[in-house]
């Protein structure tokens, strides 16, 4: 059977590793690529081979940064007193873009999921160890994903560290903006009425 | 505002290209790189950048082949005496899978597309009227999309070689294998209806 040439296959299986994306997907990509701008193509062969290096993590929030210094770690631009938990660094930009918190972040690099093998030791937890015994916030938000893995990850923190005298807290559970019952499952709808605010 | 690193921008932004690929999936494919083990994003990288140097077009049927020599041009192989018109070079592909054609392939290169500003010159009808004036085949094969692109195509090329005394034809249109009529469109329905086949 006639086959597609060895190099455009090795591009189809190498694209094939990018999240959610399966064979036909892969070839579609591929095709694509084929009969791309090849100055177009050679750029992007470059800056995909150089992103790891070029984009900087800060090695004490973990956060990405485009520059030497982080801007989330500048004590004279954030709120020492509130330190955010998160899982990946594009979590904080997602939270930067509601424009409500001025703390500090740390990212963990991941949640606990003993099914994928991530223990505690994978994490960036003796880093955030360090960090809440020496600069002593007074708030710990966790703002991890309400799944399975995220609960389990919360507990252990909110465990691991209450022998600190600080307020830890989660992200509300409730109805996300414009939606209708009609489709919340009821896990939310029941810790939505729990937490129920009060309008007068 | 918190911004992405420039060069992770530049990966999003270069992914965005590909074909369905929009902000958001981008990202999630940027983000994945940034994690990704080194080895792999360099030969990801180095793949990418060599794929349109390593993957040769035949220079005759225009379709895609590893070595100098292309299969399908292979008089020894192919039954020479059909000819099939094809879009593009993984229409030939796909056409193989099926086992049940063994003539030659012609690769036009895209579908005439007036307000893309695709016109026949763009195409390969030049090479194409070469071919058909020096190797004569009996019947020319039509297997473009049944698309407005892909009628007006064949409609196109029928009339451009009717002057050469060859049978042309255009792939069947009916209800695809395992379909149910429910689902099937009326101007579909129809070209099945009148191209009924006998059973008995």
């Amino acid at each position: 059977m006639l086959q597609y040439p060895e190099p455009l296959n090795q591009v189809i299986e190498v694209l094939r590793e990018l999240p959610g994306v399966g064979r036909k997907t892969a070839e579609r990509y591929a095709f694509h690529l084929l009969d791309a701008n090849p100055e177009k193509l050679r750029q992007m062969a470059s800056l995909i081979g150089t992103l790891q290096t070029e984009v900087l993590r800060c090695s004490l929030c973990g956060c990405l940064t485009g520059q030497e210094k982080c801007r989330l770690c500048d004590p004279s631009l954030r709120d020492t007193s509130s330190l955010c938990i998160i899982a990946n660094a594009k979590d904080a930009l997602i939270i930067e873009q509601t424009h409500t918190f001025k703390g500090m972040y740390h990212v963990l690099g991941g949640l606990l999921s003993p099914l994928e093998g991530i223990g505690p030791e994978t994490l960036r937890l003796d880093l955030l160890k360090n960090r809440l015994e020496t600069s002593l916030p007074q708030e710990l938000i966790i703002a991890l994903d309400s799944t399975v893995e995220g609960d389990a990850t919360a507990l252990y923190i909110a465990r691991e560290f209450q022998y600190l005298s600080l307020k830890i807290s989660r992200l509300a559970l409730g109805l996300p903006m414009g939606s209708s019952l009609d489709f919340i499952d009821s896990g939310t709808l029941a810790h939505a009425i729990a937490a129920r605010f009060q309008l007068s």
